[in-house]
């Protein structure tokens, strides 16, 4: 059950790779800023990091629909209408952000 | 069945009139330009109408999840993932533009 | 003088153009909902529309820094500073839409 | 002159202070992952994220254009047309990102 909901456990050590990686952009970022490196430079590496981000954020919307969502849609009800609502809200915050 | 597969159709009007206003704020651009008026109002309305269209978007992406989704998604199988497959494609698409 | 205000003004044909064909995706859009098309397809044509308003609104910025902006730059004084804040107003509305 | 090219350094600490603060984010998922929680929090967090990333992001071209462009252009010739294409560009990827 608790498989169906957290449908990117099967890919676990995938998202703590890339979340890392983004960690390191982040420490990166610093280091720009401190050695006082050209702001063009920085917002390159900035827009990089974002895309990063949002390839996460895409991955986790599929396997949150592939797992969790199809598994309320067959049982069905008012969770399926919930679990819906829920995922279009964080979608909705994706597509706003 | 049809209606199954269109979520959208029972708010038609809604959207009819949402993209009718769309329409009128692409028309309007045309005018401001034409009129010669200030870049910084144009890229205001801009923004406006990418929020207009990024609105529409969600809407459809929750109808579709709603309906199509939730139904393949009861009928299960190969035909559950690819419309699972497809809708993400085009969140991608969303979060991206 | 207000050739400077208005940088776009020189390429005001291809804008017309442009924004032309985007009020063009805004009613082809109301047929595809008339029609009763597939939500997918609707929404990669929303997509596409979205793009393009991206591109105007990313030339009407560089028309903007690269006349107005510097104009007022050579200027200096207060109304230096104002045209910047208000440049990255307007840019700031475009990176969070 | 190193002062004008980078026009963040006089705020060197807030920036350094937010990156931090986006690398504990970063950090911050990795446990949510770890820890198995559910997507849609997960998908919270990282459209936080993006949003602070964003900020930076948009104080970044503030500074850049109030600093690096604004001396461009008073410098004029090509030199000011080289360093406005390149905030375009940069403006342009996040935009687009």
């Amino acid at each position: 059950m608790t498989d169906h909901q957290h449908g990117y456990i099967h890919r676990k050590d995938d998202y703590l790779r890339r979340l890392r990686r983004i960690e390191g952009q982040a420490r990166g970022l610093q280091r720009m800023v401190e050695e006082e490196q050209y702001c063009i430079d920085i917002l390159t590496q900035v827009a990089a990091m974002t895309k990063a981000l949002q390839a996460v954020s895409i991955g986790l919307v599929e396997e949150h629909l592939s797992h969790c969502v199809v598994d309320a849609a067959r049982a069905g009800g008012e969770e399926a209408d919930a679990k819906i609502s829920e995922a279009v809200d964080a979608i909705s915050r994706l597509v706003r952000s």
